[in-house]
């Protein structure tokens, strides 16, 4: 790739529209100066919805795709669709022509496409859908995989420890970010082999560029005093989607508990700014960007409900880890742990 | 076991001692009339504590019980504890002497000590630990396996379902409870291989007391459209606690944005009521009460923090499983499983 950083948008995906991939996207270009874009997609929607946020267009090439990929579209069936929106935008990372995509289509294609058309990067066996969660830290904490790979080996939970790593190197600016191993305990005898494998590795890998601090627990992923948590795609997509339904469910028990009396309700208009905080933090927008990390490109899923904030968080997303290169720190630290030879022996025994 | 049903209670276990344990036994014994107790410990001081609970003294046997099983025992060397106020609770359920037993103490060395004292039940494979978990609709889900298994085939959810089915019936009064898997995704093909076996055989298993409504995710557990949720014991014990933990992280926050300023901290003080009802919901006290399934006897293990009424509840679900027969109930349905030849013949298939 030559010249200012570009990124590949799918406009065409999201629940909500073109409108709002293009208002995410000129949001995120106020935030980073000298960022291009393609967008793809219907030209004339995009075209007319660009009417609106001149300072995109004029950083923006448009390039027209026939079709679309459907929410409903099984991964087989989507990777077919070669003029897809989606397609397009991945085909352009692939091609150099673009250093990362953001789509806020159908996940299940998107992973599948990427995958087929990137290819993981040399020493990474299963690229790992991460995303950043809010905390009572300073900082969000970097969690992994959350949905890509239903079972994985120690092996594979190794290499997603120092790709998260690597995420929350660039995002948080750490050094040696603290590593955690999502259990059912934290003694050492818990979990499964895998888990136990893995520990072991990571425990004897003390030079690659984070911290491990052993096994962590699900009520403990919010306390921030992990940067970087790492699980299986099973259990780490029912411990995101269990966040999410918990903080709906208790939200929506306030919201009840304020409606239910005159009293409540003149109270929760005097703690309205409480409330908007509360709101604030727990809003997925603030938080939107899954990343696929582990590929020979960035890319990033945005959530197909998000609003032009949640978009422009997942675009800014993507040019953070453009511009600090995550690619290639992912491909020296992989390079770093193959040459552990404690490492490298207790990973080559095979693994129940 | 003649005569009344009869509670055998471990009153050493649990961080907040005798007295928490008695005061919430002399709590459930109220709403339960005819309920015995034999309560086991130190004498001295269960019977200092009973002082305060004439009720509950009139209605229980103290028995002596030289040592206890500490919260840092592990499972191993809590067995060889054979005469601590845990194992002697389970060997007077084992004896016939109580029908169900509750500790307070180290849920590994009660589940193990519980395991080898009272043995599976015949048509089931492994215990597995339920709870009642707070919904949005009318009644408490039953979610297991909450750890006790770490991996799970087939056949053991299968069997989880039916023992869950099983719970659901007698604490909520339904015919045939609404069950469904945990999984990453609703669609047939999603999760792994013994999920999607044990989906086939629920679904052909029509004669069961139940109703299978196929998968749920982890943002739907509490939403109230299942009654019975049933994953292996890591998804479970990752899920409970994340929720857990989701639910302390936004009350946290709701308490910092409320104490942020003069004003949101009067709308806190008016809206104290709706604070209260939030509160109350999310109690963990009026959960309280996980339950060993599959074994020959009741075990209810009430959590370490709880206080009386936390125990109470515990107490109570025993009770309410002691009176309507759990055990010979999932008998039952276990022999209705196994007679189901579709079902038979597709759960003695290996799994992978």
């Amino acid at each position: 790739m030559s010249g200012q950083p570009r990124i590949a948008i799918d406009a065409m995906g999201g629940d909500e529209g073109v409108h709002v991939m293009m208002a995410g996207a000129a949001l995120a270009r106020r935030r980073h100066d000298g960022l291009r874009f393609t967008l793809f997609g219907d030209e004339v929607r995009i075209k007319a919805a660009l009417d609106q946020h001149p300072n995109l267009r004029a950083a923006s090439d448009v390039v027209h795709a026939d079709t679309v990929v459907d929410g409903s579209d099984k991964p087989s069936v989507a990777i077919r669709k070669k003029s897809s929106s989606m397609a397009m935008a991945i085909a352009a990372v692939k091609a150099g022509e673009a250093g990362a995509a953001v789509s806020a289509g159908n996940t299940g294609a998107l992973m599948a496409m990427a995958k087929l058309a990137l290819r993981t990067m040399p020493g990474v066996d299963r690229p790992a859908l991460a995303a950043l969660l809010p905390t009572l830290g300073d900082n969000d904490v970097v969690m992994l995989d959350l949905g890509a790979n239903t079972e994985c080996d120690a092996r594979n939970l190794v290499q997603f420890a120092v790709m998260g790593a690597a995420y929350s190197r660039i995002a948080f600016d750490l050094e040696r970010p603290r590593v955690r191993l999502l259990n059912i305990g934290t003694e050492d005898l818990k979990g499964t082999d895998e888990i136990r494998d893995a520990a072991a590795v990571l425990r004897s890998a003390t030079s690659l560029p984070l911290q491990f601090d052993g096994f962590t627990e699900g009520d403990k992923i919010a306390r921030g005093d992990a940067d970087v948590i790492v699980c299986d795609g099973f259990s780490g997509n029912v411990a995101l989607k269990t966040a999410e339904g918990t903080a709906r469910f208790v939200t929506d028990v306030l919201r009840k508990a304020f409606t239910s009396s005159i009293r409540s309700k003149i109270g929760f208009l005097i703690s309205k700014p409480a409330m908007h905080l509360l709101k604030h933090h727990l809003d997925p927008n603030n938080h939107n960007g899954a990343v696929f990390l582990g590929l020979n490109g960035v890319v990033v899923k945005s959530h197909g409900s998000a609003n032009d904030k949640g978009v422009a968080n997942a675009v800014h997303v993507a040019a953070r880890l453009l511009e600090e290169d995550i690619t290639r720190r992912i491909a020296a630290d992989m390079a770093g742990i193959q040459s552990l030879s404690a490492a490298a022996s207790k990973l080559e025994q095979p693994v129940k």
